[in-house]
């Protein structure tokens, strides 16, 4: 079968940066059927890919100027800036995604060097690991002008899962993607940190573990019900309150210093808790800690 | 129908302590059919539970002595002393089950006092809110001789959902109760942080709410994974390592201080894998960092 006329209604895309995830992203495209442009610093890394019908550019104008649709991935932003900062003509007129990781206020400053070169621009946060690219399960995080995500969804799509675009602004997916890996970081702190507790009590890591995802499911819940308190400005402490939060992190705190573990992590949460206590806050629910977050101490 | 006959093969049950988890445990027991005895310091808070059929002991050598199975749920272990204490002699040949939250150390203390005075003792940690207590989704955990908790097991059950029996060592569920805390805090610490930074970044904590549990879905396998890697001693970094965990965490930690959000929490967690990088580590995957939590730092 020819290749060109099997790919007649499909949109060439390029992707800059050929790393794990840069891999990933450029393989879905190819099994979507886009004629897939790749480029990397180190050609070596686009084997696997040009293999399966990628096409290598050698030049990252040449990789730019091969498709309406331009996708980068790299470390960071200063990588994606180095990267760019040539091929601001060459990139005129197209569809720049950028789904580097990085803040909302460098999200916001290569939106607006981009539309100071006419250039379309997306910014990205993908919220699952490399594997799921393609798959179902993968989760990408969207924002930039609404015009510009309708018109490239469809390729989008190729990356497969859940795709939603969280609105203009292009630093929002960026601020989403912070605060959701805030969560991921500090549970994944206080897990290892779970772990180091057992193994001083002879407690073997998947024992804890089965128990651990017990705890797990009865977090949605609860997140939900936080949520409604922040968002109500109301926080209700019936259930729980911070008083018994506190007291709960002291138990946690003593028995992790009494092993010689350190409990920096928890000790930092629990002056924030302390805080709350010290204004006379105790009884509200624990909800109440993401407004004080925000405020300096007294 | 005559009471007495309609419970002639239910064990009796004292439970001391009426808060809201001894309140919901004396429900459950009464509710499977278990003559039950309540004593409180506060006497106004049995009467719901005299209303259901519970009978209200004046003093606590009375709740003791009218059952052959005793359970205590309070503050704390010093809430728990001050009350047993005086009533060794009354405890003699029965058995004591202690569902008060505490460390280790505190349960083991307490078991060798029941063990001095001839009291079958085992330890509890209810893992679940009070809502769950007597409904499937409950989890109890039991340590101590194992032949106390088999022949006390039928009227445990009446608790509802998962029980398990971890060990002999009194300490054991207080151990894995210390364990999923330090989980569940140091988690939720992490999510009320996170909408902290979403309301600094005007995002509706409903909205980061369902990302959110989208994030807590992935922890699960991750857990599996790591808690493997502990058991193993070997940490694959292949897939994402301590280095990239650091810089991810900076991504976070700066972009809270730069809204004037602490971020004390994280900050701690960075520093120990910012001490395994400077360990020449930083290529083994995140989970090591359970092994360095328990280590002095250099």
């Amino acid at each position: 079968m020819d290749r060109n006329s099997a790919n007649e209604n499909r949109t060439p895309v390029t992707v800059l940066g050929l790393g794990p995830m840069g891999q990933a992203l450029a393989g879905a495209f190819l099994k979507a059927g886009h004629p897939t442009t790749v480029w990397n610093r180190t050609l070596a890394k686009a084997d696997a890919l040009v293999a399966q019908g990628a096409t290598l550019a050698s030049t990252v104008v040449d990789a730019v100027t091969a498709s309406p649709l331009v996708i980068i991935c790299v470390l960071d932003y200063n990588a994606a800036n180095a990267i760019l900062a040539p091929v601001g003509e060459a990139l005129k007129g197209r569809t720049l995604v950028n789904l580097t990781a990085d803040t909302p206020e460098r999200a916001r400053e290569m939106a607006a060097w981009a539309a100071a070169r006419g250039i379309d621009y997306l910014d990205g946060a993908i919220m699952t690991p490399t594997p799921t690219i393609g798959q179902p399960t993968a989760v990408v995080l969207y924002s930039g002008p609404e015009a510009v995500y309708e018109a490239n969804r469809p390729v989008l799509a190729s990356l497969g899962g859940t795709a939603a675009h969280l609105g203009a602004d292009p630093g929002r997916a960026a601020a989403f993607d912070v605060a959701l890996l805030d969560i991921f970081w500090t549970s994944m702190s206080g897990y290892v940190h779970a772990l180091a507790l057992a193994r001083a009590e002879n407690i073997a890591a998947k024992d804890l573990a089965v128990y651990a995802q017990g705890i797990v499911h009865i977090m949605p819940d609860i997140m939900t019900e936080f949520a409604r308190h922040v968002d109500d400005g109301h926080y209700p402490g019936e259930k729980s309150n911070i008083v018994s939060a506190a007291a709960g992190m002291e138990h946690i705190i003593h028995a992790a210093e009494a092993r010689g573990i350190d409990a920096g992590v928890l000790s930092a949460a629990h002056a924030v808790a302390r805080r709350a206590i010290d204004a006379g806050q105790g009884t509200n629910g624990f909800s109440l800690l993401a407004e004080l977050y925000g405020k300096p101490s007294a």
